[in-house]
């Protein structure tokens, strides 16, 4: 029996349209290899940041495209906290490699909590009151990594309201939000406000493994970022910018999130119906209605970083919940569930697997 | 008539093999898709990185491949100036990027002066001797990006001879090495001492926009950057590395190098032949035998920032010489002429019309 991986955040290999992305990325080339295949700007490939930058209503002096989101994400925090304040808000739990960045760039994280309507805003309103302010706030809104909780409608709103008030930068992260199986689709916090700083990736959509990420930036922000990505690599990789940009041309993109929330869905009900009939009162999960993760607190006395180590001896493995909190507290008996890797069989199995070992690791 | 560039250090766009690269880029998707289009080791494409690792005989666990080199150097910098010593060493003059990157990190930054046969080694044991001791030396040895220049093959063992007497680390950047037109191929410094770090890529033998760079390294510290690159960029854009390596397998880097060569030397030519022609006595210049790069000495008193002014409005660019030395002393004279971007015949006129300028930027 071979190991069951819920820690993996990716998409599945049979969820790639490989066969559509070699003959796009051999027309890319066709099409445009001499611009493609030299030195560019350092913002990237002209065309697809004109497609983003339609599919946001803004210019495309606005759209920095990076090799992978996380990157850009980098420049952006080298940027805030070389200028600013050096403190930055996150949510508790957050997606942990940002937080590794912010730690290492000497920032001071403060954690705020979160509930099944995501960020807990009476404890932001809270923390925007606490001097020094703070630098920006990080937060993924949408189908959040780790915990799969999705900002409510109304909290969009508010948070907005707060940000004017507070004059607060607020990078909204939402690599996610298309990847929606079920459910009303809420406005991004971007879309009820051009102020916002967004960003976004081909990871989740097509495939990660073009690293294609971007972020949409007031004007002088984005040219300053410029300026970095130029003394960091001259140019991004332009290839599978090329690439993508001709999978979205010939309206690949649709049909492939298709069938991307589909096996998604699939898995994700897999991991709901395994958890219900498995695990005992006591033990809770975030209701995802996209994306890749979903979040488990255990029955209260449950210690998730033992449950680690005897599930790597039963074949299963996950990432346990203190990951992604800043500092040594927090999340001690949760854990992220990645759904998106394996496939409906190995979810029912795997969480099974998980039930079983849970007695073991839990002092009454 | 438009603007002639000798500042463009890149290859012409008749240089780069498009219509190959299309067909490998969709036949390297066709053969590996599922594992070039997901996240993957942060070392790098695994088949390219056996690919390298063979050409330079060692094992694969040494070779970290980054989206272009300089991306490598940034790492390779950050990790050596956190762990030891704040002085690193470089030629005067040296490629800018790398400076900059260093000044940025915070490192002291001492110029070691060259002549026309590379790095003065006697000014460099002077510095050996010199407490505290460097961090690294960081040296292009073949066609020196700004000068042409090439170390001798005598010095080049000295060179070997001074890093192991004062335990000197020395990373050898080699981009231009395999495009030498002309005279004898002279050892790397990695072939005679494989404890150099070693730095190439595929920006100038096959094409700069695929961003295919790599380290050759001792383990310890492929692994120890490995580490930066996973919290970098989670995995290196793929689907160039691919390409290059389906390139490989095709054998057609060997003809598109005599290729290349034969263009870059056609260029070496009509670049030297129109100095010799045009410029006066005083004036001075290299006479790389590969290579983008002449490095030009105007006359005495002749001021090279004043030439760039008044060449730009006469529709010619080149970079002046004081870019490339650290600090505010050096190069006020000089100039890079890259000869790589532009036609035979753009260079004869753009040379004709440097030194049209040149009485008038010359104080007697």
């Amino acid at each position: 029996v071979g190991t069951i991986s819920f820690a993996r955040g990716v998409p599945a290999p049979e969820c790639l349209p490989v066969e559509e992305l070699a003959d796009c990325a051999r027309a890319a080339l066709e099409r445009d290899g001499r611009t493609a295949l030299g030195y560019g700007s350092a913002a990237g490939y002209a065309p697809l940041r004109e497609w983003i930058a339609a599919e946001h209503s803004v210019e495309p002096e606005r759209v920095l495209i990076t090799n992978g989101s996380l990157q850009g994400f980098i420049f952006l925090a080298q940027h805030l906290l070389a200028r600013k304040r050096s403190r930055v808000l996150v949510e508790a739990p957050t997606y942990d490699r940002p937080l590794k960045i912010l730690v290492g760039l000497g920032a001071e994280v403060t954690a705020i909590p979160m509930d099944d309507e995501g960020l807990d805003l009476d404890a932001l309103e809270h923390e925007l009151r606490t001097e020094p302010g703070p630098a920006f706030l990080y937060t993924i809104p949408t189908f959040q990594n780790p915990s799969g909780r999705t900002l409510s409608e109304e909290r969009r709103a508010r948070l907005i309201d707060l940000a004017r008030r507070y004059d607060l930068l607020v990078l909204e992260d939402d690599p996610y939000g298309l990847v929606r199986f079920e459910g009303k689709l809420l406005p991004r916090l971007f879309d009820l406000n051009g102020s916002i700083l967004y960003s976004s990736s081909f990871s989740k959509v097509i495939a990660p493994g073009l690293r294609v990420g971007y972020l949409v930036l007031p004007k002088a922000l984005a040219f300053a970022l410029e300026q970095i990505a130029v003394s960091t690599y001259i140019t991004p990789a332009l290839l599978g910018q090329a690439t993508v940009l001709e999978y979205l041309r010939r309206g690949l993109l649709e049909p492939n999130l298709e069938r991307v929330r589909e096996l998604l869905r699939a898995r994700r009900d897999a991991m709901l119906r395994a958890l219900e009939r498995e695990f005992p009162a006591g033990a809770s999960w975030s209701r995802p209605e996209g994306g890749y993760f979903v979040w488990l607190d255990l029955p209260d006395g449950a210690d998730a970083g033992e449950l680690l180590r005897r599930a790597d001896q039963a074949g299963v493995s996950f990432v346990q919940g203190s990951d992604f909190f800043p500092g040594s507290a927090g999340g001690e008996s949760s854990a992220r569930l990645a759904y998106s890797f394996v496939s409906p069989a190995e979810i029912e199995a795997g969480i099974a697997r998980l039930a079983a070992l849970l007695p073991a690791v839990t002092s009454v």
